[in-house]
């Protein structure tokens, strides 16, 4: 019944590369505010940044076996993501896994479980993004999908979707709207490198925004201390 | 209803100069512990310090509109506090509203809700302390109080009351108990580098505050192993 | 009734040098995968890495006043290791304490609870794993036992059994077991450092630890997209 | 942008009748382990079950406008699933939403956040599964999409899919996947009965799955104390 | 320096008297979404149901000594409030505690730690609001402040303040504000009933509230299903 | 390597049956506080109580397997005693297993893992002290060990060792004090029933436990409101 899919479709390379240097907020923000993983996905180390698109691993938990299935599967500028099939911290994950998604070209992993050697993996700039940090070794006995979509901290996401990682945490980009929140990625850093620029100056929020009569309408009262009534 | 207090009371510059290079643990035992906030208030990147007047600003959960309002009540020096009226740890803040504070001269920021753009915060060297660390953006609908006594984090705070804020954490001082717990922090930091250097020649704790005789009342006994009865 | 023990048999220095260096992940896998501590120690600044015995003390919560008195039970490359004896976050360890330790020779703090001053530990290079950063002070009203077993994050430890420590968290050694275990931890290092050069050149793991049969007898089938059924 | 899907398909009536009564862990089986929501998903009281087709509702974090908007496109014997744009326990639902649900014959609410009211709900024994008991109330000021796909709790409902909830929890069926689904409970149903009536007469599971000869391969040995060795 | 208020200001009887039978969601949403304390506050039993006027008592990590003087400050009706000074769960309170506080006519407890004896104390029907179910026991070696203000579950508590708690949590009114309050919470109450009588009959929210135009204003378009876009 | 221990040492009969009915609370004061399990641990339903030697059953994250090897070892007025040798929630216990224990006389689970099926486990009066409730299954694919030395939720128990539950929790006495224990306990039920009768009339636990002196030694203050200084 499991099973491992072998020749998942990629987003173009030239689709992937616009999303290089991108910013999980600006890529959330870009495509509706979607797509987070839950807060609790944090780096091993800072700074870090990494897109590709998902290589998708369903591991029981407390067992990595399916990993090392799921390493054969990779392609250069990949990014690998792990899910167990019910919450588990183990450490999935180690410096021999990564020395392998390293030889391969594999540009990081995302695991909604536990990963350990941080020191190495971090002399290694191998980045990984996990719920935990934990030396505790997993089995090799249940086997599991390759490839298949899979929940991953709170979010869906189907092999070949692209992966968005930074300090912030991570985002997922649907394979088939990427071209479309491509687009909405430079007009909004575009805009943003603007309105620094203007606030940078001084300028209010405020004023900029043009926030000032809705706020009236709203209600809002400027008022000086001791005469709030 | 919402309202904006505009002129509020802030410390003396003299007294918040003596805040500035303090740790957080020597002024909340200054002031008797108390005013700490919560143990999940942690610092984007570290080492980082600061101290000076609090600007309050409640938001509504995912709703960071009134950010915008607090900026303009911010001067130089001020250190804004922002508290979420129900538990929330969206992204309420990000580089855009830092440079905004940064261009008024603010030293950092306290909330009690998330933070993104780390990355770009970090660069910027704009320290925050906040719950967590979270690229969901915020909408800007709903209208709240500036510049009003807040809870943030456990602890109560009101505009003008010093914030002091390191790798330890953050804790708030009473405007109107500055200088009262200023004098105190003197004495307790003269006193620490005192104690230091008689406890790095080797000598123990235990004869420095002269801690054995009331040990032997309260019942402890020395003994060698195997000879625990 | 509460006691200390002051002549605690320590393993012997050979021992103890053998762990020098070690990673936590390869003796908890050396000692067939028991003696972590809770995924929740994490060392207050990385990369640190420590191993030395165990000198054991209990603390009631908020109340670090036998920290004073393990103090004079340690000896140089001891580890303290701290435990409330109910769940408790305070800072009951800081830079005072750390001096004091630092003068004996101590090497780190591992401690269920919180600790504080962390910018100037960090200075210091006086390495701590903890369960939490908090400023909040402690008492000195209540006595513990000193170098008695401790359950410490999930783990038993007894005075003089080796703890290894490094960034991905801590793991503990009998005493008894610790020649047996180096034994196992000069093997696996062995072997890994064999099996990172052979995947480091490409090679599948798959291949390396032949698991492709038994994937096949567990039912792992490998299929194209869209041809799942 | 935001949009309410009006005219859902949902399962046939025979269908859903299949699921009445069945438990949340018999069908999380049936459907070889998937679609259950996270553990922190409790019912507040029981003993509650119910099974029904999914109308789902997206909410911004604080506002529970959009399930006003959902009670219209209810039926009877739906469920409604309430799911947070990003992670907020306020308490967006209390009696009189149920009162207007009840009226329509819903079934129970399934809501990744906060309830209120729980007494009164208790009284009018409406159940609900929730993340959280608070009596924090809700604005009106965001609109957001009703019967679209949602992630809930860690599990991804679309409108139509049959959720199963009881006192261990909720699970979610996809609608296509149904009958299959419930020809495996009522296997699993029967077996299981099967195996209680042999149980109860004291007969070892050891025995009646025939697990002995397995345990001897992995190395199992049974030893009398103090012989471990 | 620690003291205990010994007669401390209560609001009139005939106030704290329309607050009895009050819901705490009432009471928040009646003061404008304030005074809510956090959602771990969970009663021991359900039903429950109290309001009243509170004595406030600080306790230190792991001590309840200080509990033992504020016993003698309630009186009849009162609700006892307990506070750690730092983050605490031990079983602060158990059922000789409570059989003192019942023998003064005390209504309840609200605390911000741990509870024991649940079994006996439901078996009394003595009613506790608390962090936690927890046998740890407590010392009595620290002093503490009775009848101050004090921080519960973030949320600021002066003596004389009324208490409601039921289900849903707790809730604290400003002894000052309480007869305002009330003044609202009975509209409110007036207002739910008849909203509840229309809802009843199947009146919709969208219809009684006139949400119509304002949804289709913030752009809500009803679609059938296929037809999104 | 891992082992099933056959022939465990259990208490004399009459000195388990001291234990029955005997309260958490006070056994864990009778030996010096001590023995308590983490307060996560909480009965599926209330009132539940029960005491009995514990059978130890080590299991992998997400397998059950070993719970079927424990059963045989269990006699009836056993506790079965299971914990994950590292932290997982999933469901490894249902009704099943529990009619199979029921058949042997084994009085009840204490599982530092989650449970699910307690619906029919409460109908089935089968008490079950857990970490957490949920409905996923568990494989059988690791073999563990029965009848060792286990940490379960933070504390350590020793077959044999005698467990005591109820509606506070879970503590643990130790084989070979259990007689001693007793005797403490039973002075502390006579002790605390004399303390109820005298504070059910009224005096106060400052004049019971004459607590005036000391408290005044430390610096307790009673003042009048307003006269705080």
């Amino acid at each position: 019944m499991p099973i491992c899919i072998t020749d998942i479709a990629r987003p173009k390379p030239e689709t992937v590369a616009k999303y290089q240097g991108a910013e999980v907020a600006t890529v959330h923000e870009s495509q509706g505010r979607k797509g987070l993983l839950a807060s609790y996905m944090r780096p091993i180390y800072r700074p870090a940044r990494i897109a590709g698109p998902a290589v998708t691993c369903e591991v029981a938990p407390g067992d990595n076996w399916m990993i090392h299935v799921a390493v054969e599967q990779c392609q250069p500028g990949d990014v690998l993501v792990v899910s167990p099939t019910s919450p588990c911290i183990d450490g999935y994950f180690g410096d021999l896994l990564a020395t392998s998604l390293k030889a391969r070209g594999v540009l990081g992993l995302i695991i909604d479980g536990g990963v350990r050697d941080i020191a190495t993996l971090t002399d290694m700039e191998f980045p990984v993004w996990s719920k935990a940090i934990f030396a505790q070794g997993a089995v090799k006995e249940t086997v599991g999908n390759v490839n298949v979509p899979v929940m991953c901290a709170g979010a869906y996401i189907r092999p070949g979707d692209i992966i968005v990682a930074d300090d912030d945490g991570v985002v997922v980009v649907k394979q088939e709207e990427a071209d479309a929140v491509d687009e909405q990625v430079k007009k909004r850093i575009a805009n943003e490198e603007h309105k620094r620029a203007i606030l940078e100056s001084g300028t209010l929020g405020l004023d900029l925004y043009k926030m000032r009569e809705r706020l009236a309408e709203k209600g809002l009262r400027y008022v000086k201390q001791g005469e709030e009534d």
